[in-house]
């Protein structure tokens, strides 16, 4: 840089020269990745700047509210997260780095409430565990895009109850999770469960996310939905929900985690016989859905 | 939306989708600013995304880096600006919202040390209060781009001495600040003052930005300057820093605060009469700087 004192430049080229500085000197980045995903976003950060003109009351605002949302993150709760999923750029990393063929199920987000080492239940187990709601039965098969059964697939599944809570927000004893379970699908790759109905419930309004969505979109729901992560050494692991035909808010779940190919039927069903031949003296639900998954990072 | 069950669609359209889905709700923001600034930058976060193919894992980790951030922000340090001022947003801010014509003084960053209501000082006075470092006597006029002086102007002025400490770094005594006054120029719009050198510091290393630097530039220093910030009700205000020729770091600073017109030569001196006619019986140091201050918002 020419450290000699000079007449100030035009405002254009300080500009300019502010951001050829910085792409000059996070080029000696040594890791290839870390350079080009931070040159990357160096470049769309200045330029969302300078498009918009973006004034120092406006950062500095800016700067207060990641300062409000850094107050409430701490371990089980980052509201990073939470905004990244507002602004679809957690799906869109989804969309964008696990492209799947037509016909294969695509992914949606973990979300907060995954545990890795939920109980392992049989086939047709049920793993309501007594909480309430509305029986669920849910049955179908992992298959891959050629229509093969995936036999070594372990399905995990994780849900709200009717209140809209899941096991780990209701005074959780690890020792007693609902809702939540583990099911090695069979040769045919058929799996099938007993729950419960999963409930719509609201992301946590408490802090900068609340603030934010407030101001905005005033859209702050999650849709019924079932998480599902299927685990399998022969295929791509997957991660999504099904969301719930019918559910309230589906046209605008707050972490733009919906997509029309997820959404199933949850057939309303009569007191009577279940497809797996239980006797059923309330009205029941059933879910039929297939999870076709792709091989070898198709 | 459909809510009807569909084939997956193929990849980029599930990229375009969701696009569109967010800016479709953001769209709805009713502050017609905040409405501009998140479609822009939601458009560019989802631009880097989709080109970069940025993976879940690269996301989460990038989320954890939030979190760490969060971990040391508290009142009076927030590791966001920390961050912003490492890939020269915050400097892209001031180049973007406040450009000055040529010939005007161009504006850098605050930094985390400004109080609103440092000691008032008469011209001339010495702002040190005793600290060490090598004296210097800075003065200079304060004028509008028509050379005009300033006549209202109140210069600011705060520094670190020469361990490279600001006074609110050090026990703090908020009855004993040094570095740092406020001085009214007088009809010529002159100012002027006895200080110490400042001294070259590193930026605060222990946290986020500190693992960033480490795994990017490696260069975590700002080179020695002076900061003002010069308030007159008949000019626009400016904030900048003045740099010391020939200081270390100069072509490195972490916060890109550092400008060619921005950098002075601090003279040194033999023992002697200085400017004021105060009699030096050590080596001293001057810089002569005239601020040149833009009109209305220009």
């Amino acid at each position: 840089m020419d450290t000699l004192k000079s007449d100030a430049p035009a405002a254009a080229d300080t500009e300019s020269a502010i951001l050829a500085d910085v792409l000059a000197r996070f080029e000696t980045t040594e890791n290839p990745r870390l350079r080009q995903l931070l040159l990357g976003l160096i470049e769309h950060l200045h330029a969302f700047v300078r498009e918009e003109k973006l004034t120092w009351g406006e950062w500095e605002h800016f700067m207060a509210f990641l300062a409000r949302a850094a107050a409430v993150t701490k371990d089980g709760r980052n509201e990073f997260i939470a905004l990244s999923d507002s602004i679809g750029v957690s799906m869109q990393v989804l969309a964008a780095s696990q492209p799947k063929p037509p016909g294969a199920t695509i992914p949606t987000l973990i979300g907060p409430f995954f545990i890795e080492d939920a109980p392992t239940y049989p086939i047709g187990a049920d793993i309501a565990k007594g909480v309430s709601g509305q029986p669920l039965y849910a049955h179908g098969r992992v298959v891959d895009t050629a229509g093969k059964p995936i036999a070594d697939a372990v399905l995990n599944v994780w849900q709200s109850d009717d209140r809209g809570l899941y096991d780990v927000q209701d005074d959780f004893n690890p020792e007693a999770m609902w809702g939540r379970g583990r099911i090695k699908c069979d040769a045919e790759g058929r799996y099938a469960f007993w729950s419960v109905m999963p409930t719509a419930y609201p992301a946590p309004m408490d802090a900068a996310l609340g603030d934010f969505i407030m101001n905005t979109t005033k859209r702050f729901w999650r849709p019924a939905h079932l998480h599902f992560a299927i685990q399998t050494a022969s295929a791509d692991p997957l991660v999504t929900h099904i969301f719930v035909n019918g559910s309230e808010h589906l046209d605008c779940d707050v972490a733009f985690g919906v997509r029309p190919a997820l959404i199933a039927d949850f057939e309303e069903h009569a007191p009577g016989v279940a497809p797996d031949g239980r006797t059923m003296n309330a009205p029941y639900r059933t879910l039929s859905y297939d999870f076709v998954l792709t091989r070898a990072g198709g």
